[in-house]
């Protein structure tokens, strides 16, 4: 008998009882759960639930099986395929630190994506993406924010991509591009937010003479660099680090960050909780 | 209605359903699931829960509801009301940055235990422990290695300490001491182990030239500085930190360290596996 | 044939030659380098250096020979014998980790500063200051805070007061105090600068969602939470992490920035440069 | 007029008059100290010295400068032009993740090294180096391990290699070719030395239970990861990370670790010290 490795997220206003209505409904059609995480909290009242299991019934039938349940409760919930890799769409400027890292994670099968293709507003990474067999879409600013941010919906649209990540893309998205991907579009600011917000983040730091740096992954929302954040990261700097140092030490913050940040959405582990995540 | 905060822990061999046969009995007595977790080792197949419940019933009324599901599943498990603060009982010979943090964190709010005494082979830190209103137990090792043992493990007894923590308690215990206090000792060994077991960790640093030096809190078992490891942190340093600044610097990682793994046994977080921890 | 461990300070605008005249001084009248660290900043063309010597020479002996070299090379200079230690005054309002971190560690040998007296704006730290053998001075606001400050600047003079450490006193300082007490006078900020100034720094950093909280050692100047930073560290937390816990997490981190920034000060490494520091 | 950036490295037993004897023949020469670090070390005697210098004069005029200094006070001594870049050999066998790290780092100017090959006993790599246009050379160990290291070393020599980097380089090398390469080859080991020698670190550390792994960069020598350590970092893990987590997350660990230590290679900043290494 083959088993499915699945992933049950669920989230709903905090409420007793979610648990043990779930369970035995899980229970009576042989799924065993191998780990769970249930995180209430106290402030918003929300109620957060992921669970992976072993099925020995496939993620569609399964989730006939929730469905009523998850009705009956009023619970958001989500039901994943675990041999489902999600399509990431990877987008880029100049700078190709991040994009190499992704790439080369998911080849040696360290990260359970898809990369459905390459979008840039430059064309320097092109021979880079292409020599790895990926899709890469030129879609320079000259034509106009409006009309570029546009083409790159299309490109979302017909890629397949559940998640869109912006993996040192120098652009100020609009809002409503920022709206149209709401919780699916991560990006990688270059420092410890909420600290240096806005362009050079990294001298802003050597200028204010900070003792360490970092770089945060969080939800693209039309606050630039407001979003919910996923995961920080920081590394000791001196008085000696140049901003250019702070730059090159910068660039293993941000590919380590942002490749756990994408890593933790692809295993179905991240909820947004209001203007902060929940990672189980 | 008052209710109670309990923690329940559960620890079995992994099967199916346990989660099934649990929630429904703890919502069914309006039990309200805070926080869960569950981890299910593949290595050891050992399952292991902690939940954090609010009750509107007492821990004694709800230990009687959750025997009898336990029992039919074979489950090792705890109950444990969060109002009733752990005993805990420090043992330390003449360095007292551990014993100071302990009692200072304790009275200040930030550790869920009771003190009910300090035992030492010295009496360095008599004044120390007696102005904090803390009894002192002066075991001194001239009356026998046997002897004292004894005498340490009747203090142990009539205290009712659940914990007894060696906070820098610098006497290498035998092993019918190790066994009598197997899974309620914990001890904080000046290093990052595996490395630099045995005396004189810091100098043991020093002489290799690590960079980075570390502290460790463990279960003690009869093989020193084998135990099951809890926690473990660590602080980078360079050629120019002599052996005396790591002992200077390792004082704060062991502090942190150990009153770590003292919080997370009071609330009831860790597990033995094998010889590892589960901490959830 | 005793020796004096002095530490010699430069600070200049950057031009060469300066090691070439400073070097041939001291070894002429027999004092051996042992470390030595040269920054000169291309950003604001100052140079700094910093050098632990031997001397068979005493510190004011020394310094007749270093005098004349100085001016003609118009550096600003400062000549320290390491067995003098730097006469700190301690202030706190109610929070007393920083404030025993350093007691003890003064008391164990760990910090090369005698601790002049404890200045609060409450009573609640008396007891602690005092059985250590501290002076208390107890300045309530009640006074005015023109008044309190006042008194606050004669307990420092009377004290002999070399270095003031703010450990946790929660009061905002005038401009006059501020300016009074310039560079010589360190405060310990509870969030990772330049996040999250003012008030309740833990609460920030809990509402905004950061997975790393952190602390601040700066000078005080008379913009607040503004001045030049010596040093900072951080702790990872999570979603699940409490702004209680947030506070209890920092005590740590606070403490151990703290003391480290009061020891490199007495160990005379510290240099502003501009709205930086340089620490040597 | 145009200036060399120059480094100046100085070992020797400690003596005083080094500092005395060096910068004024640097001076009348017109040199700049931009920066220096001097360390003497108490436990050997030995006494190290690094300046970074802006010269009027270029690297090989300076040298007949400071030759009769050094030869006088018997100083060993090295003389660098920073625009000369430290040419690297890489060796790999099938993972990647650090050879690839090295290359992009060089390309986009973070590393002042050139790369003149790669080595590898497998042909894993040969489409990644190639792409990159470095000469791969396949060296099998079928050819038995005498015959392979001899072309092994015959390739150094014809490269003009003078560092060999061991970017995870799966193979023990023999007692003849590790000295022979004595402080010009540097490996970097999957765990934080000296935990977990020999193979299959991550495992050895997942069987331990540590809650911490790490990666450490080193001089090789004969004796197999007991060489001097340069640099060494870590990442917290905990019992739900497996041993395959691990080895992910090492990746991250490794690649940062070596390529700090060619960088500080590469800028001339190591000194060995008997077993342990200065890095200035």
């Amino acid at each position: 008998m083959t088993t499915s490795d699945l992933v049950l997220k669920f989230r709903a206003p905090d409420r007793p009882g979610i648990m043990a209505a779930v369970a035995p409904t899980l229970a009576a059609r042989g799924c065993d759960i191998r780990e769970a995480e249930v995180y209430g909290d106290d402030d918003t009242g929300g109620f957060f639930l992921r669970m992976a299991l072993t099925s020995p019934i496939g993620r569609d039938e399964l989730a006939k099986v929730v469905e009523p349940v998850a009705s009956e409760l009023a619970l958001e919930w989500e039901l994943h395929d675990l041999a489902r890799r999600t399509p990431v769409l990877l987008a880029v400027s100049k700078f190709g630190h991040c994009l190499i890292d992704i790439i080369h994670k998911k080849e040696i099968g360290q990260l359970p994506i898809d990369i459905v293709g390459v979008v840039s507003n430059h064309e320097t990474m092109r021979k880079t993406a292409e020599w790895h067999g990926l899709a890469y879409h030129h879609l320079p600013m000259s034509e106009g924010k409006e009309a570029q941010e546009a083409r790159f919906l299309s490109i979302i649209g017909e890629s397949g991509a559940e998640l869109t990540v912006l993996a040192r893309y120098m652009q100020i998205l609009s809002d409503s591009f920022s709206e149209a991907l709401a919780g699916r579009c991560i990006n990688i600011h270059h420092s410890f937010l909420p600290s240096f917000k806005g362009a050079k983040p990294y001298h802003q730091a050597h200028g204010r003479g900070v003792k360490i740096i970092g770089a945060t992954a969080h939800f693209v929302t039309a606050d630039l660099d407001e979003g919910p954040i996923i995961e920080q990261d920081v590394r000791r700097v001196s008085h000696r680090t140049t901003a250019d140092e702070m730059v090159a030490i910068g660039c293993e913050i941000e590919a380590s960050v942002l490749s756990r940040a994408v890593r933790w959405y692809a295993e179905h582990r991240i909820f947004q909780n209001g203007n902060k995540t929940v990672v189980l």
